[in-house]
């Protein structure tokens, strides 16, 4: 009699369940549910509208979401309720909201529906910057290393600072808040009637650590009296992924329509469930997970504290190994804006005839241009920089053109900038003594722009293989579940190899092509220094911007 | 009775002749002739094919439109041939050519007429710029002062490397030459019967001065034994602009539909004599002459050799005082490419809808921004970078896109770095003592474009002053035929002013505007430092680009 796991992968906008058959990790059925209000920018269904950088969104779209699209995946595989071992999900972070002590978020009750801050921030919010930077200035002020692990740098994306956004601003709000938690840890609370904290969230997104727990309390309050209290308001018990958090309660089986005792994952963060789905367990391998941004994973066997890393947690995504976490801010998003804004009529013109997308046509161009024809370096920069500088008030640059510049030329610099903007992060890595041997790649974009890949894999100078897997985020919430439904994290590593599906494509670096990107390589790091270092031109340069705005 | 001068401006394309009244300076008629072979890059009419960068022309297509269009414009005056007091000409300048002692061509001898070296030589022949480093490096070695006046540094347009060309890689045709001149001092000597040399020409073209004469043989037999005798190739007589060159022979009249014995000027610049038909006299004007690309020409009572200036000369323009030329290489090419090369359809479409032109719909949405809107800083140096870097392995480059960067924003962006680069030159001649008060343009973009000269008046913060008169290098030919006519170059500035006409719109700086741009030019500055100055970088990409296209 056959087994199966359930997994879901809550995006930004929709969710996604499959279902994965226990006996060799085929994937049997998959179904989608779009958030009903996806994400909310400017007014709030009460009619209040949002200030800039704010991007909020509505909990019970996500119990909606979950519903229907568990439902869905179960009904299609035609498997019985009795046959699910486990479940597991992974959401965005930080994607947090405040709760009351019934796990109800406090946007549903009618004395904080007015407040912004009673909602769902999504990890995109990004109106709390000024926090990250308090946190960041204090931890700079006190000499606390407390910021080492990641980078030295605080985002403005991550949990503190939206915590403090709502402690600071909405005081009311957040002395009536049970608990201030991550969207994913709120759900397996709703699904199992137990409070518990994942791991991979608590030690990325609020610095837990395994061995010196959560930040002291007297950080807190050197910033402002009123934080003193920050982490008592975090659910109990951390959780490691893989780990069993409960079973589901009558109520979490009536809202999936399953039946209650299922064995139920911690909750985990997309990126990190995206390493299980892929198959990757090895120390060495570096994941791009590349679409509109790219999220890269490393799963190491040594620590090492480098400068602009998003982040390096121990056993946060396999035991007894490091994971660092890096990421690249505009990548399939900088593609797209270039297709959009700076393509003549006539290539859409000719990319229809062609039946092609512009991108395609685009890119069909570009291959036929020899490794450094295009005569431009440009810095990928254009939604700013996550690793290595973790600096949002850079911007792009596009050096080298001329007035014979054609615009799949100008399309391929940008292609390359992100490889250049990748092969940053790597450099950084080794140079610290952390070791990368292959690249594997996920995502959106891989299957769709071939040149991409070979280019990534001229530029890096190393294999970089094509993950021929789907859904690659549910799947692997699919494997946790599996996971909690026998022994845990400490099988986690075990599972994943075993349910690995081959590689697909392969791309191999081209010695001469990886001679010439080496040349345009130093270029792209004499603007990385100038633009990024060296001089402050950028920041004032978004301070004129910001200025000629407001006035 | 009246009397009337005939103006003739020789431009790339073809050749423009008005006739002015000499009693008001008003144009009573104008005719345009185009080139019938144009501008040849690839093949000579005998099948033979040039090499890259070359760009020639035929000499008799100079004579046809010169004939064919003051013809026309004579003919459309209505007045006749015995009224007419005077003729000048203007041409584009280095544009150059061998001859025989009667002053025909070689390239019309069929010895020579599969030489390549024996066509017109266009001021765009970029054929020869190996020459001009030849020269350069020789200068520097012994320590030569001779290409101090021009900013230090000799440029592949000029003559001398035109010339030597001429000698180093077609030495027969070189050895029959009799002689080795402008396109300008050729034609008047085809109408007059008498060699002559226009100053502006000698002067700023082969460094010939008023005190010390042409550069010595010894430092031409110094770079090869060949070019020992290349000033005996030179015409002799050397002639002030508006002095008087000789009398329309009965061939020249017979050519021109005229009566022998007319006096004809010695032959101009072109962007010297629209000094003239911009009425610009005092000293302290600083003349831009905008269209695909500007010069810019400034009088002063200051002598400064100012570093990467094209040139300082003497009473080259009137008497007893300095003319400055300067230029920017890409300034309408530059928002050309844009508009064709990086403008959506949607834009296109809508420009069409409002029945503007694509840069107009540009203009018009970029006129909207505030100063500093478009966070976006460009250095304008897509066709290299003439004043004051004289550096044409130099690149363009935009800095601070993101992902919500619009079209205008960087097509405003291009606009303002020519602005930059305009006030660049202004703050180097200004660092070195020399006066500028008032910014005068003219040219085929100054109407067309308001948004970009309210830009020049903020970033220059000066008021600029709109060239309302047509056609003003014809009418500057013309002036200088009426100074022929009477008292020769010293009666040119007397002239230029009695024909002045009132100057069209004027544009005054907005103090705020100039207060954002002048925290943007900081920041140009610093660009123009690191890309132009100290660092190698366009250097090499230019390097690379070349050998991946040889590859």
């Amino acid at each position: 009699m056959s087994r199966y796991s359930i997994g879901i992968d809550f995006g930004t906008l929709s969710a996604r369940a499959v279902v994965m058959d226990l006996s060799d990790g085929k994937v049997i059925s998959s179904a989608v549910s779009e958030y009903t209000h996806g994400v909310i920018t400017d007014d709030l269904p009460c009619g209040i509208s949002l200030a800039v950088d704010w991007a909020v969104q509505i909990p019970q779209d996500y119990l909606d979401s979950l519903s229907e699209c568990v439902r869905k995946a179960v009904k299609e595989a035609g498997v019985s309720p009795s046959d699910i071992a486990g479940i597991g999900m992974d959401v965005t972070a930080s994607t947090m909201l405040p709760v009351d002590s019934n796990a109800d978020p406090l946007c549903e009750d009618p004395k904080f529906s007015q407040d912004p801050n009673s909602y769902i921030k999504l990890w995109k919010h990004h109106a709390a910057q000024k926090y990250a930077d308090l946190i960041e200035e204090t931890a700079r002020r006190s000499g606390s290393r407390l910021l080492d692990p990641f980078g030295g740098h605080i985002s403005g994306e991550h949990f503190l600072p939206k915590a403090m956004q709502i402690a600071i601003e909405s005081p009311e709000l957040y002395d009536r808040s049970f608990r201030i938690l991550e969207v994913g840890d709120w759900l397996v609370w709703k699904l199992t009637g137990k409070e518990s904290r994942g791991y991979c969230a608590a030690s990325f997104k609020t610095y837990y650590s395994e061995k010196d727990g959560d930040i002291p309390a007297s950080f807190f309050s050197s910033i402002s009296p009123r934080l003193e209290n920050l982490s008592d308001k975090y659910p109990r018990n951390v959780l490691f992924p893989g780990d069993c958090a409960g079973t589901l309660t009558e109520e979490g089986a009536e809202l999936l329509g399953l039946v209650p005792g299922i064995p139920v994952a911690a909750a985990g963060v997309d990126a990190h469930t995206t390493v299980y789905g892929c198959g990757v367990s090895r120390p060495g391998q570096f994941l791009m997970i590349i679409g509109t941004s790219t999220c890269e994973m490393l799963i190491s066997d040594t620590e090492s504290r480098t400068e602009g890393i998003s982040g390096v947690v121990y056993d946060s995504i396999f035991k007894d190994t490091y994971t660092y976490e890096c990421g690249q801010s505009g990548v399939g998003d900088m593609f797209g804006w270039f297709a959009d804004n700076q393509v003549p009529e006539g290539y859409k013109k000719d990319a229809e005839a062609k039946g092609l997308s512009v991108q395609q046509y685009l890119t069909e161009k570009a291959s036929s241009l020899e490794v450094g024809e295009n005569g431009i370096v440009a810095l990928d920069w254009l939604n700013g920089v996550r690793s290595t500088l973790m600096d949002f008030s850079l911007s792009g640059t596009v050096a080298g053109l001329t007035t014979e510049t054609t615009p799949e030329e100008i399309y391929r610099a940008l292609l390359e900038s992100t490889a250049f903007g990748c092969r940053k992060i790597i450099d950084t890595l080794e140079s610290d003594g952390v070791s990368i041997d292959t690249l594997i790649a996920t995502g959106g974009i891989p299957h769709k722009n071939p040149l991409l890949m070979q280019i990534y894999a001229d530029v890096m100078k190393r294999d970089v293989y094509i993950v021929e897997r789907d859904q690659t985020g549910s799947v692997g919430s699919a494997i946790m579940a599996a996971a909690a439904a026998s022994g845990g994290f400490s099988v986690l590593a075990d599972l994943t190899e075993k349910y690995a599906m081959p590689f697909g494509a392969v791309y191999h670096p081209d010695k001469k092509s990886s001679e010439v990107y080496d040349q345009l390589y130093d270029i792209y790091c004499e603007m990385y220094f100038f633009f990024g270092e060296k001089n402050s031109l950028m920041h004032r340069l978004k301070d004129i911007r910001k200025n000629s705005r407001e006035n």
